[in-house]
C-alpha cells in the first residue's frame, strides 16, 4: 500500500523531467530516497525520556517464579489477563539480555549491594560496595539523573521501600556511606536535581524528637501528614526536611493516597510511610477490601509519569520494586511473589505509556539476585505410580523418581497472608526471641501460611547459638547471641532478623522451594528493553551494568 | 556506493520510457524493486542447519560464573584472548533471551529433569518427568533430529557425557524412562535416524560378560577398543551393538582421540569412554601435558561438523557440554568452572565454522539450572578498612560491612586439581564412607583444593545418619545411611553420592560460593541464538523451551 503512494506521488515529478539525462538521474534519486525513507528509515538511536526500572533483587530465579505463576497457576490472578506478564509483554515487543552486576573492574569484587550496584547503573562507573554516587575512589561523580536535569529534562524518582535507600538514593545523592539516610534525604531536596520523589522514608525527614515534640507534630500534621508517617524519627537534629523541601525548595507534598492521586504540580515530594512501605501482602489485602491509604508502586509511577511528560524537554525516571529484595533476603517465597506481582503492575503501566511511542527507552533490570531462590525437586513427598495411555510406555507405569513440584504450590504462595516479618512479630511482638516458645512459632507461621509446621519445626526455627562471628560495633555482627544456622551459616549476616530466614529453612521441602544465601548472590540478571530497535537491540547480550549506564546515556546524546 | 550502482542501471531504462505515462510507472515500480531490493532485501527466515548446544545444568548463574572467570580472574586462561568468553562473542554476534524449562503446560510440574526437557526441546511438545523421546501420555513423538533425517539432512549428537544419557538420548531414542540406557543404545544405532554419535557410555553397548569373557575382548580389542573402554558392561544380554552398529548398520568406528581425528566416513559411532568421559579437570590436566588420549568435547565438535556439512541438504547437530550438571549435583564450584571452559571451547569451534555463513542457525541454551549456585557476601573474612582519595568520602574510612568476595576466588577455583568425586575416591576408593575417617577426609580435600580444611569440618562432611525417606527399590532411596544434612536435606537425593555436597558445604565460606539443592532449579535459563537476523530475533524474549524446539522447526521449514 504504502509503495503505492511512492509510486503516484513521485510520477507526477518524473513526467516532467525526462527529456533530460542529467534530470533524470536526480529524479531516479528522488524516487530512491523516497523508497529508502519508506522501506529502511534511518535508524532512530536517541531518544527523548529514558525510564529505568529495577526490581530489586530480581534475579532469572524470580523472574521465573513471576511467570510460572502467571502462566501456569491454577488460580492465577493473569487468567483473566491472558496469561501473560507486564514484564513478558515487554519482552515480546522489545528485546532481553543479561547483565552483570559486581563492583567493577579488575579491582572490584564479586558479589554487588544494592548502592554498588544502582550506582554503576547511575553513573557508567566502576564504585566501592555500599557508596552511594561515588566511584570507586570515593569520587563524587554525575549520574544519568543529574545529566538530565542539566540538560534542562525533568527527573524522578519512585521507590516502594524508603526514598532514602541505597537504590533511589545512588541516583541523585552522593555519600559514602549507604545507611547516611538523614544526609541523603537533605541531598535528595536540597540540590534541586529531582523533580519528583515518591516513595517512603520519613522518618529521616523530621526532627529528632518528633515522638515527644506536639509543636513539630502539628507542624507536620498541617503539613498533611498522618501520624502513623511521623511516627518516629531516625535523624538526630532538630531539622524539619518536608518543611524546608516545601518552603525553599518549592515542592509540592503529598503523604497519603487521596493526597497523591489529587496532587497537580511539577516539582514534588511523596513521603507515604514512616520507613517502607506497605509490603506486596499488605498491598493484596488492602487491594482486596478498596481500603488501602497508600498509593501503589504502579500509583506512584502513574503520577510521575504525569507530572515528568509535561516536560518538553524529556525526563528522565528511576522506580524501583524494592521489596521484591527484602523477601528474598527473608528467603520468603509467598511474600516475594507477591512483591514481583506488585512491581509487574508497575511495569504493566509504563508499557501502557510507552507503547505507542518511539521516543522512549524504557529499561528494566535487577541491580542483582537476592537469596539464590530455586523451586528444586527433591525426595519428599514422592509421586504415586500413574498408568499412561501412550505407544511409548511400553506396559512400564510412569513412576519418576523424585517430586518434581506441583503447580498448587504457586497459588498457596500466592495465598500467603502475612510475610515472615509478620510472623516473627506474631511470634513476639517485642522481638524478645530469646523468649519465643516453639508454640509461639508454630502458631505464628500457621497463621499466614498455607504450609503448616509442628512443633519440631518451630523449635528449630527458634534455635540461637552464641554469634561465631562476633564483632563489636559492627551493625549486625554486634549481637552476641544470633539465630542458629546448620549450613552456610556465614551467609545469614542479619542477627535476629534471620531468624526469617529458619521459617524458611521450615517451609523448604513442603514448598519445593530452596534458597543458598541470606544475601545476594553474583548471578547474571535479567535485562528487558523497549523502545527505538536502534537504541534497544544492543541490550540483548551479555553485558555489566556499567554498560547498561552507558548505554542509557548515549541514547539520551550525552557524551561519556 | 550501491546507491550509486543502482542509479546507473535503472537511468537507460528509464530513458526510453518518459513518453508515456504507463510505462513511467513501471519504470518507478522497477526502481523501487532495486532499491528495496538493495537496502531492505526481504529477510531470511529459514536455514540449512541448526546446531543446538545445551550446556546441561547451565543456567545464568553458571553461565556469570564463567564470564566472571574470563573477564577478571587475576591469571584468568582468557588474558591473551581479550578476556571475552565464546558465549559472549555469540552474545554480541546474535541475540539473548531467557527460556523457561519446566514439565510444560497445565498438567506439568514445576522442575524439570534433562530428560523431559530435551524430550521438550527436541519435539516441541510437553514431556513428563524422566521420560525419553515420548509426549506427556507416552505416546511416541518425532522429534527435531528425526524430521531433519527425513527431510535429507544428516544429523549427529555429541556429549561428553555418555551418549546414551538423557540428553543426546532424547533426540533420537523413544523409552519410557531414562534409566533404559542399554535399549536407548540399540536405538540410536538401528533406526538409521543418527549418522554420528560421538560419546561415551560403551558400557550399554557391550555384552554382559565382557569383563571375563576372553572371545569377548578380542572381538572389541580387534575393532580398536581399548580395554579401559570396554572393562565392564551394563547390559543384561550378549548383544554386541559396537559390532551390530557396524556390520548391520555401517557405522565406522572410533574409540579414542586418533581414531576419531584420523576417521574419514559419513557414518560414524564414536565411544570413548567405558561410562561418562573426562572431566574438565582431568582434560585441563591432560591438555597442560599434551597426553589426551579421549577427544575434547571441541575435537568432537569439529569432527561432527565435519562429517554433517557434506550433505548438501544441510544438517541437524546437538552438542551437549554435560558435566556442568554433574558438577552442579555434586556442588563442586571448581570442577563446574572447568566444565564451562571445556563447554566454552566447543562454543568457540562452533562460532568460528558459523560465523561467515547465512543459512545456519546456532542456539546455545541450558535443559535447566543446578545446584542453585552462586557467589555471594557473607560475615566472614571482613574487609579491612582503607583510606579512599576520593572527594565524597568526607574524612570516612571505607569499610564495608561484610566480605563481596575476592576477585583470587576464580583462579583458586580454577585451579582445584580434582573433583569433589576424585576426594571421595581418595578418601575411600571403596565409597565405604562408614569406614572413612575425618583424615582421610581432610586429606582428600586437601590434597585437590586450593582452599583447606582443618579436622573438625572434614568430621562434619564424613557424618552420616539413618534414611528419613527410605523407600524400598527407590533407585537411591533404598539405602538405610546417607549422608548427614542438617538444612534443605529433602533436596539431597542421590545417597552416598550426596557427600560431594558436604564438601561444598565445607569450602562454601571460604569460597564466597553458596548451593541451594543437590538436584535442580526452575530457573529460566540463557538462550543464545546466532544466525539470520530473521530466524535469531525471535528468541530475544522469555520463552519456553517447547517455543525453543518450534521456532527451530520453523527455521527449519517443518510444518508442526
Amino acid at each position: 500500500m504504502k509503495k503505492k503512494l511512492i509510486t503516484l506521488a513521485v510520477s507526477a515529478v518524473l513526467l516532467s523531467a525526462c527529456n533530460d539525462d542529467t534530470q533524470t538521474v536526480e529524479v531516479i534519486k528522488e524516487v530512491e530516497k523516497e523508497v529508502i525513507k519508506e522501506v529502511a528509515p534511518t535508524p532512530v538511536t536517541s531518544v527523548k525520556n529514558v525510564i529505568l526500572m529495577i526490581g530489586d533483587g530480581m534475579g532469572a530465579q524470580q523472574v521465573g517464579l513471576l511467570e510460572e505463576y502467571a502462566r501456569r497457576a491454577p488460580n492465577s490472578t493473569y487468567n483473566t489477563r491472558g496469561n501473560q506478564t507486564a514484564l513478558s509483554k515487554l519482552a515480546d515487543a522489545g528485546h532481553m539480555g543479561l547483565s552483570l552486576n559486581a563492583p567493577h573492574g579488575a579491582n572490584g569484587m564479586l558479589v554487588t549491594d544494592s548502592a554498588c550496584s544502582a550506582t554503576q547503573l547511575a553513573t557508567g562507573l566502576a564504585a566501592g560496595s555500599e557508596m552511594i554516587g561515588l566511584d570507586e575512589q570515593g569520587n563524587i561523580v554525575e549520574t544519568i539523573l543529574e545529566k538530565a536535569k542539566k540538560a534542562g529534562k525533568a527527573t524522578g524518582l519512585v521507590s516502594d521501600t524508603r526514598i532514602t535507600h541505597a537504590t533511589p538514593a545512588a541516583f541523585a545523592a552522593h555519600q559514602p556511606h549507604r545507611s547516611m539516610e538523614p544526609e541523603i534525604a537533605e541531598q535528595l531536596v536540597n540540590t534541586g536535581m529531582v523533580d519528583v520523589l515518591l516513595s517512603g522514608g520519613a522518618r529521616v525527614f523530621i526532627p529528632s524528637d518528633i515522638k515527644t515534640d506536639e509543636a513539630d507534630q502539628k507542624v507536620l500534621a498541617d503539613l498533611g501528614m498522618p501520624a502513623s508517617v511521623y511516627k518516629k524519627s531516625k535523624r538526630s537534629d532538630d531539622r524539619n526536611i518536608v518543611l524546608e523541601a516545601k518552603e525553599q525548595y518549592g515542592y509540592a507534598l503529598a503523604f497519603d493516597k487521596a493526597q497523591l492521586l489529587a496532587s497537580d504540580t511539577d516539582k514534588l515530594l511523596g513521603l507515604f510511610a514512616n520507613s517502607g512501605m506497605d509490603d506486596g501482602i499488605a498491598y493484596k489485602a488492602c487491594q482486596a477490601s478498596n481500603s488501602c491509604t497508600q498509593p501503589s508502586l504502579k500509583e506512584m509511577t502513574v503520577k510521575a509519569l504525569d507530572i515528568l511528560s509535561k516536560d518538553e524537554d524529556g525526563f528522565f525516571l528511576m522506580i524501583e520494586g524494592g521489596q521484591i529484595d527484602w523477601a528474598g533476603h527473608a528467603n520468603d517465597a509467598g511474600w516475594m511473589l507477591n512483591e514481583l506481582l506488585k512491581f509487574d503492575e508497575a511495569v504493566a503501566a509504563v508499557h501502557d505509556w510507552v507503547k505507542d511511542r518511539n521516543d522512549t527507552l524504557v529499561v528494566v533490570t535487577a541491580d542483582h539476585e537476592t537469596g539464590s531462590f530455586g523451586f528444586s525437586y527433591s525426595r519428599k513427598n514422592l509421586p504415586e505410580a500413574q498408568t499412561l495411555s501412550g505407544d511409548g510406555m511400553q506396559g512400564a507405569d510412569y513412576k519418576p523418581n523424585f517430586n518434581f513440584g506441583a503447580l498448587s504450590h504457586l497459588d498457596k504462595l500466592y495465598n500467603q497472608t502475612g510475610t515472615f516479618f509478620d510472623m516473627m512479630n506474631a511470634a513476639n511482638a517485642d522481638w524478645d526471641f530469646a523468649a519465643t516458645t516453639p508454640e509461639d512459632w508454630m502458631n505464628a507461621v500457621n497463621q499466614y501460611s498455607q504450609y503448616k509446621i509442628n512443633i519440631d519445626q518451630a523449635a528449630e526455627i527458634g534455635e540461637r547459638e552464641v554469634n561465631d562471628y562476633f564483632v563489636a560495633d559492627h551493625k549486625y555482627q554486634s549481637a552476641d547471641i544470633v539465630p542458629r544456622f546448620s549450613d552456610f551459616k556465614e551467609f545469614y549476616v542479619y542477627a535476629d532478623e534471620d531468624h526469617a530466614a529458619k521459617v524458611g529453612r521450615a517451609l523448604a521441602a513442603d514448598q519445593n522451594v530452596v534458597w543458598g544465601t541470606g544475601t545476594h548472590t553474583a548471578a547474571p540478571v535479567p535485562v528487558y528493553a523497549v523502545g527505538p530497535e536502534g537504541v534497544t537491540k544492543q541490550f540483548s547480550t551479555m553485558q555489566h551494568h556499567v554498560e547498561i549506564s552507558q548505554k542509557m546515556m548515549t541514547a539520551f546524546g550525552f557524551a561519556e
